[in-house]
């Protein structure tokens, strides 16, 4: 039997201003944090991306590709940092709406082997939402065993989380509507998928990949990949755009919504 | 035999102005970053505690007391909140003189049984010292695994960390010059104790205990009570006043120091 829990993923291209380097958007957040304590879904956690705030700066010190240069340490010390400052502004406008939120940092808790999860001490979240704190976790840069440090994508440890606490639920909160069954931008024929199949997952998957440029943590690519391990265990999946107003509230509510739901069979 | 690491905790009343709230000591941060930086001692871990940053909202809200009521909640989030931001400054400070430091959240990968640390997830800062960055962290509002949630004072996990680590050092860095044969500020004939063995310190232990007004972590009978364990492990241990300039930069280097040695015999 599934838990109650619900995972909610706000994307780094939603709460941050894409074409602005480390500027958040207080706008999106204050909103959506108002929405999310309207919504009162208990219990949740929550995963933020980084968006114009951490990836800048990984890309510039390239800590995705790993540890090859002393002078890389730095950049991954302002990487990481940038996270921590990203997430207390959620943590804040969370709180300042009455939410008990919680700010995790994945770097001090996991950490990968070739980019994958390997370590992921999740007590201290577990024992978190015993008590009703609300935990905030963010994509983040990680050490990494093989490869000294990487970036660990918000989009797995949503993935890894819903598995491990088997959640009910996985809201992941984009700057799209959904999944399309080709890219909108080039193809006029395109249009939203509002119910996927995990089987279709798959064809889809080799479909976006050919058309997305891929950023530091993979994109939609990656969003869609990290999506079929929690899928394939039963977690109702769906995909809305966090940039319009009340879509996440509906989604937490369960209330219709347009988007991308994505389901085992 | 022992590894060569170094800890080096910072108290909270050195790095904040103690009658305060919420106001850090930059000039202190800022010096003392300098120092840590020029002594190039390495491997090292530093562990500061919250001084007018943490414990405030911490009495407030009687985090330490653990989760009675609801309301603590948002304490304990704001207790949080306040050690990171005093953690941002002291990394910062640490950046600026060109250390790669790492902030490492305590709350994210320790969780405590009636106040004492029992999960304890090392493998981050394990990574982390090998590929070179430098792990900063804090006395922190953790979960607990009996009373909700709990105070760890800097002084625990300092311990813990030169058990666990092996270390070969620790320097404590206090706002006193150290321990004394009796309260300086009551009896006139008190002298600062400059080498001590772990035999008399049980024997101060139960002399601070009478003379002290504890604070949420214990203050200085607290942080007496955590070095036993360290000492009986064989790190060399030193208390140090961190308030006067190139202290903690001669406690780093090995160079004479006015302050308390401690030592198994």
């Amino acid at each position: 039997m599934k838990s109650k829990i619900t995972l909610l993923k706000l994307g780094g291209s939603v709460i941050t201003k894409k074409d602005e380097a480390s500027t958040p958007n207080f706008q999106a957040i204050t909103r959506l944090a108002k929405e999310i304590c309207r919504a009162e879904a208990s219990p949740i956690i929550i995963v933020h991306g980084g968006g114009s705030y951490g990836h800048p700066t990984a890309r510039t010190y390239r800590i995705a590709e790993g540890f090859k240069d002393k002078r890389q340490l730095l950049g991954f010390s302002e990487t990481h940092e940038a996270m921590v400052s990203l997430n207390r502004l959620v943590v804040k406008a969370l709180v300042d709406c009455g939410l008990p939120a919680f700010g995790i940092a994945p770097s001090s808790f996991a950490v990968t082997r070739q980019r994958r999860i390997q370590v992921f001490e999740d007590e201290p979240l577990k024992q978190a939402l015993k008590i009703g704190l609300v935990p905030v976790l963010y994509g983040d840069a990680v050490l990494d065993y093989e490869q000294g440090f990487a970036i660990l994508s918000g989009d797995q440890i949503i993935a890894v989380l819903a598995v491990r606490m088997n959640a009910e639920r996985l809201i992941m909160g984009a700057d799209v509507d959904g999944l399309y069954t080709a890219d909108p931008k080039v193809d006029p024929s395109a249009h939203l998928i509002s119910h996927l199949a995990l089987k279709d997952l798959q064809q889809l998957r080799v479909k976006i990949g050919e058309a997305q440029v891929p950023d530091v943590t993979g994109g939609m690519l990656g969003k869609v990949s990290e999506l079929m391990l929690p899928i394939e265990h039963g977690v109702q999946t769906i995909i809305v755009n966090a940039l319009k107003q009340d879509n996440i509230y509906k989604a937490l509510k369960g209330e219709e919504v347009v988007g991308t739901k994505i389901t085992k069979t």
